[in-house]
């Protein structure tokens, strides 16, 4: 089971490819999709597009996981992300690939065993859970990955108890 | 000259293309793309993507123009709106069409002559304007012309001085 986890962003989108297999993780790819600020906000957005397009086609993930952040950001960011992470759900909606939100909480409890761990931690735990040689960076790939892993924990139970 | 004005949300997106000829304003088309509540937001995204990708090709418009609306909204409604606007401006993106936004001031100056118009203003100048039989309906098609005559008047102006 491969998951693609997202971090989106307009600036700098972090993806993270996990694979769970025989009960382990393994950490597929994993990495920042960056756009540059001189560019036209729909030419940044293609490239976003095109890049989780050729992920999805190379890895297959049966799902999409991503992290819902809709506090703590004001409305021009809050903008600036809707913007990229729209065009990663497309991506996922035109291959029709299953797109599921998690909280920062979510997220944390998941990889650290607390929904208040800090970035340290996550990152850390990642590591850890992954067997990386050493902690992701950027910290836009290490939330990719953990969304990712956050979704594999979840994913036995969702399947167990339908919506 | 053809513009297509885009007035993007998730539940319902409204459009409106159209032509300058001869110095006379022209509605070529206008109305919403409107999508369910109970379906995914990925397959929500993928129909306003088809839809506007659909104009674009009927069309071939020089530009897109959009309504930036970066305050005023909470910071949920920002989300769902970028996302919305998002996939517009990949649309456009993906074929080279530039995409221009507009302030809400900017779109009641152009349609209106004052910042400061109300709604029923701008539906009915944009009915005047266009030589529409009634005025345009719902808000969001009428926005979304009017963004797009908003383009038309300012786009004189931005071809003499080069940015």
């Amino acid at each position: 089971m491969i998951v693609l986890g997202i971090d989106p962003g307009l600036a700098a989108t972090g993806y993270g490819v996990v694979a769970q297999r025989d009960g382990r993780l393994l950490a597929l790819d994993g990495g920042v999709i960056g756009t540059p600020a001189a560019a036209a906000p729909a030419a940044r957005l293609a490239t976003i597009h095109a890049r989780i397009e050729g992920l999805l086609a190379e890895h297959d993930p049966v799902a999409l996981a991503l992290e819902a952040l809709y506090f703590g950001q004001n409305v021009r960011t809050a903008f600036a992300v809707g913007q990229a992470r729209g065009v990663a759900l497309l991506a996922a909606g035109t291959r029709a690939i299953a797109c599921v939100d998690y909280t920062p909480q979510q997220v944390k409890s998941a990889v650290c065993g607390s929904g208040r761990a800090g970035k340290g931690q996550v990152q850390e735990m990642v590591q850890r859970l992954l067997a990386l040689p050493e902690p992701p960076r950027p910290d836009h790939a290490a939330d990719a990955l953990a969304v990712a892993i956050c979704h594999l924990n979840h994913a036995p139970l969702r399947e167990r108890v339908p919506a």
